[in-house]
């Protein structure tokens, strides 16, 4: 069976990417995607990798009927154009933060409020590995953050497990590639002062934190920063376990949480180049990858996460949710294993 | 129909390759990958996007019977090894330079000499732009190589359509990443070394120009710069037509040899940041990209051809190849339509 | 003694790096930096490695007197300013392409006219190692462009020594860092969208040919790429002599040009990873390296040239010509020997 | 005044550095180099950017008399070697980590024990900033490793203002590039495998965390990543203050600790690209940057110190220490501002 399937801000990277994934998904066909910018341009005119697809984009203010609707659209636009969005499409995957969160108080803290605080209840989020069961037949569905998602992948199994209990000291350290400023940009996005920097971008206050605090049930000090790559997420947890911990508790830890899901990939020593976690290794794909070390005199535990921010950060995660949401094979579309070597990835 | 392939050297960045190819592609069956180095050690070990693949290197010493034995063996490897592969398996498909030349002089020249010219005529040449209907059934093919390929593809047309004749000053000017130094790697390639730079590695005498010499019948003046990628070659040709030349020509010319083609593109102007081929926009595909601009003040016509030297330059040509001589869907294995945006390739 | 000076457009990339060299010359002192946009910042506010250096950027309206101007504008603004820029200053600098071109039918030709074709006479090119008598006492100096340096440093010497007289081929194929797009920059200069790229950025008609062929006195066959770098031009010129060219001659005839030239180096084979010219090697600094190699094969020379475009081709080159003019030392202010190793320059 | 010197080790990245260092300092001589590798080559053979300078390298099995010997040398050959070294000269400045520590026990925990545990006590550990006192005419200097003295220069100032008092949970999360693996490196450091990465390369246990725990007093969960540049270490420091920290308080802290210091700069919050320290805002100099932000919801206080690994954090140090030893200015030699734009640095 074949679903038909819309973009809206489809000239964006993460657009693009869901262009990409769609077009090469078994059980979607794309029918629409908008820009406002490059209405009549064709696909391949802002993504290049997409010079063969045979598609133009549209105006954002005609929606196409579609079974399912891929908002790829800046913050805000969401809550604003929902009801549009709904009415187009029977299942609305957001991509962007308008529908993450649970309550408006969130987003007063956190944001500049919200204009639709009556649909909040009504969304699922989505990062199918935390709350796959209630994204069957979802209709309104939040993909969740790529800071979010790379954090929440490597803390998660901590919890399920008792090893964290929400009361400890717990610092996450992001590294995120160039691709999350989106494809506008500003000086700060230019090549000559973007390359080769270490960038304390959200030194403190990242809006992702409020995400990972609703679903993991702790605080956590959040830090991210720019580095030199295009793609790629890395979070670096910090964390202190009240108990003792072993390798072996860690490996069966994360083999519960993670053996059965297909996206997931435990990495920890081993060896070879890639012993840990990298977004180069995953780069591409809808991979998550965690991985941990133990430093016992200074009773830490570091748990390593790694993800394509494009991808399980974004448009694959969106994709795999959708697959969910209507009962197709999970992996669709979502096969591709990555590139080795690869440079920036 | 379900073939089985081997890959002879599958540590390496080309045998990686062609192990990711295979291990996606619907016809293929892998069974067997070896390595000297990393015996027992599983796939993943050497390439991080395998680690989901379920494999492990054996010696190559024991080759297993197969229909189909990719050998992505050093320069060298192939001709002394050529009648245990031949043995193992019913079509060898060679990424070497061994089998590429047609004859034992050429070797002579530009090589060390050939341990077994008596197979040489026996050899199909893999451009299958170039060589599609000998491939057809062949059992013993030698994949292009990859600047010889990005030439050859930028510059046959214009062999086809007469508007260059051989006689012709050809320069050609290629830059190429970094895997085209291997896995190995030795002082030049140290990331510290390396990175940054627009080195002339190959100045003069670069072996290709046999090839391309070889396919096109004219000599060309050929140089080979590194840049800061890993994946991809770009050569850049300025050739010299006798008679006037417009733009008209050249769509129609390019039109002509490639419409029909799975795995090339013609880019020449148009609006947006890629306007013309590069290796990021094919980066991970097997595609080709070719473009051209005229130089009226120059009587000049400057080409532009992009791929990426592991694919359509290596194991993505070999798979190809392989497709065209078993009779499968040429695009098999090979449908990736690449990243955007993606950092160094 | 001490010379004062001014930087008109101190707020870009080559107003930044005049600001960094004048503040380390022994013999000149900054009493203006001007910027439109920046009024009133700090210099360290857009020059972070200049954070320790006391200056605010004023307004262009109003210039302060000063020995020395320089002129770090875009092209048009020097021809329409240059009056002012003279009542202020005995000595102009002028780092744009506003005076470099001799007559006004070559501006009609490669630009949109010249407003002040008065003057073009009375300017002098600074390329010192081209123009250096005439330098001396100069009151209005053109500093040569990125590219036309690269390309005129690599090929005069064989113009000078007769190995080439003007009707031969020359192809020059340049490969160029995104400094050269400037601060500014739009879409193609982003991160993501620039990053990895082997780019026809210019792939016929660029205007620095203009320079070069007023200088050398030839036609070049110039195509540019831009790679990933900040900071470089590389000129890989492909060159036909008419008679027989030996190593030795070759070594001879750049001996005799660069010799005694303070910033010139001569880089042809030899050991070591580093065995022919790139701008990673002079990286920062105002040197210039040149190197060659023969393909007798194809009766081709193949010269290579590499600089920092921000330096030997700018602001470098800029301070040297001032050197000149008001004769102090060569090097003063310009003794940087570069870093190794260092990723993109 | 003229002071001879030596560099034992003058081939890999850190001796090639003091070499550049040295030869432009005005009061130091380069009178010999060492390496085994390259006896009777040209420093320039290894380091592209010394090659106008006028030295070869001798074996070190014979030492020159100097006045200052510095040891570029891997861990163990100046424990080994250090008789030798204090017969050739009144200063000895050992850039590695052999006389860092103050105990055998030390040694015997973080590395494979002491050859010469009688000579700690007379070594004085060089991070100016933290013991200048103790440098002046020390005759034995351990200059500070790199990451650690990018962990130190962030932190101790608030140890000394009270902030901290060692009780406190400090989690350093460092960033380093590809120089810091030497010029050697092996598959791991390959440009194809190394290019792009964020890599957990000590993901606990580094040794320079005994290094920080002797001079801060107190533990540091420590992590390092290597990062895709080739220069720099950037430190996030994430501490938890147990009494109320303002921004204020912190502006005073780090005024009253590094007023005075020619070195060192704060930069916290502000306009422009540059917020915050980074690598690339000080490569290729001898500055250090820290700066802070506060996250009142943790009750954490986040520090950023970057320096450049090879400057700073090593042969920039030495000279520095090697300055104040010897009672020359202590910004002799090391006036560099650094470049803008710089790619990776």
């Amino acid at each position: 069976m074949t679903y038909t399937a819309s973009v809206v801000g489809g000239s964006g990277f993460t657009g693009g990417e869901l262009l990409r994934l769609l077009d090469g998904h078994p059980e979607f066909e794309v029918v629409q995607a908008t820009s406002r910018s490059y209405e009549r341009k064709t696909v391949g005119h802002q993504h290049p990798n997409l010079r063969a697809m045979d598609l133009r984009f549209t105006s954002p203010t005609e929606l196409d009927p579609v079974d399912v609707l891929f908002a790829a659209t800046p913050h805000g636009v969401s809550m604003e154009r929902i009801d549009a969005f709904r009415e187009a499409a029977d299942t609305v995957v957001d991509l962007s933060a308008d529908f993450r969160l649970g309550t408006e108080a969130q987003y007063d803290e956190w944001y500049d409020g919200h204009e639709r605080p009556d649909l909040l209840a009504d969304a699922e989020y989505a990062l199918p590995e935390l709350n796959r069961d209630n994204l069957a037949g979802a209709d309104l569905i939040a993909s969740g953050g790529c800071n979010a998602t790379a954090t929440i992948l490597g803390l998660k199994p901590l919890f399920d497990a008792g090893i964290l209990s929400g009361d400890e000291q717990v610092v996450v350290d992001v590294k995120v590639g160039s691709s999350e400023g989106g494809a506008g940009g500003g000086a700060a996005s230019s090549h000559p002062e973007r390359s080769g920097i270490v960038r304390p971008y959200a030194p403190t206050g990242h809006r992702h934190e409020a995400e990972i605090e609703q679903f993991l049930g702790c605080s956590v000090s959040f830090t991210v920063h720019a580095v030199d790559m295009t793609r790629g997420a890395a979070a670096t947890c910090h964390v202190f376990p009240d108990g003792p911990v072993t390798k072996k508790d860690l490996w069966s830890t994360y083999r519960e949480s993670y053996e059965d899901e297909p996206f997931m990939r435990t990495v920890a020593g081993g060896g070879g180049v890639y012993r840990y976690p990298e977004p180069k290794a995953v780069a591409g794909t809808n991979y998550g990858e965690v991985g941990f070390e133990l430093d016992p005199g200074n009773k830490r535990l570091v748990v390593f996460s790694a993800i394509d921010n494009m991808m399980k950060g974004s448009a694959g995660q969106a994709v795999h949710a959708a697959n969910v949401a209507l009962g197709i094979e999970e992996t669709a579309g979502l096969e591709f294993q990555g590139l080795h070597p690869v440079g920036a990835p």
